[in-house]
């Protein structure tokens, strides 16, 4: 391994940090930005370089925005304000936005995990908690709790639920389980098959 | 997607150019490098920029080096001079030498291909013809064609092995074709089990 160049294996050891890419595959990175041109790899060098320069947290909905002050989707008048979805990270929030969704959202940034040292405090919860109430203060609200399926994300839905189900004016929702599209009945869990028959509807 | 903001957008889209990451992908990386510490991002960026900067290709082998003149293998006294491995691509001379391997390289960076405009010119080829003219001036030489056992990298081997096969003292080689460790005779194709059988050796 000592004929590698020292920034190639550089590059590898800095790209095998990135999820989903291994050694062998960082390694092949390496040599595939070697066959570009220097000016493609200084646009990817610069965009990773600026990518949190510009960028903070809307003081209301926590999600990244490169505007001044509030994100674009809290600034729209023409978004539903009677509908606020909390999510876990700002990837839900714009994968639920390619739906019909039209309403607000609320990014926690993660789940509640108190064995890692991540409690309400640094979820900033009084922060939602104190949102919700001034939203529903003005008339009916639905909070959709559109944290994961998973342990985590069902206990941070949990205590969220707890911690404003008293609020008058609100009504709490969460997503619905089932058959996810293209499911196949012999390959999908038990779990998700039970919630889809609690959950099933009349046509 | 509008909500989703420029800066984002921009390291998503010259993620998902690299081999192996789709747009989905290259969306999930950016919003993982978001997550991380500014320092991080920053080595990851420099050492992407630097890559190009520091490399030359080795006079005498064509591979990539960080050295001033000749790369660290044609520098090595160590090295067996008497064998010559021709490889397309400085990766493959990588691989090779985590085996037993011990002679030099020649590194052809692509493999013929007239109708992509590749052909003996742009891989040097006259400069490998002339070097292994050289070796074989002073003994014996083994020249291994270690390019890919595909139509491309099959084509190319021949185009050699005509050009060089009337030099003296010269003996060519090419790597041996069989079953690869660990595979399943149920899941091989036929032209690898072919080969199996045409090179079965004696215990």
């Amino acid at each position: 391994m000592a004929i590698i160049p020292q920034c190639i294996l550089d590059a590898a050891q800095e790209l095998s940090h990135l999820p989903g890419i291994g050694p062998r595959t960082a390694q092949r990175l390496a040599f595939y930005l070697l066959k570009r041109k220097s000016e493609q790899n200084n646009k990817l060098a610069t965009s990773i370089e600026a990518l949190k320069d510009n960028l903070h947290k809307c003081p209301e909905c926590s999600n990244y925005t490169d505007n001044e002050g509030k994100c674009a989707v809290c600034l729209d008048p023409s978004r539903n304000r009677s509908v606020l979805c909390i999510v876990e990270s700002p990837i839900d929030a714009f994968n639920i936005e390619n739906t019909a969704f039209q309403g607000l959202y609320h990014i926690l940034h993660g789940t509640l995990s108190p064995i890692d040292g991540i409690t309400a405090k640094e979820l900033e919860l009084e922060k939602l908690f104190e949102r919700i109430k001034t939203i529903a203060g003005q008339g009916e609200l639905e909070v959709i709790l559109g944290t994961n399926p998973s342990m985590e994300g069902e206990s941070t839905a949990i205590y969220i639920e707890n911690h404003i189900k008293d609020i008058p004016n609100i009504t709490i929702t969460r997503l619905a389980r089932g058959l996810p599209m293209g499911a196949d009945l012999e390959y999908i869990d038990e779990m998700t098959l039970q919630k889809a028959f609690e959950g099933r509807y009349q046509k």
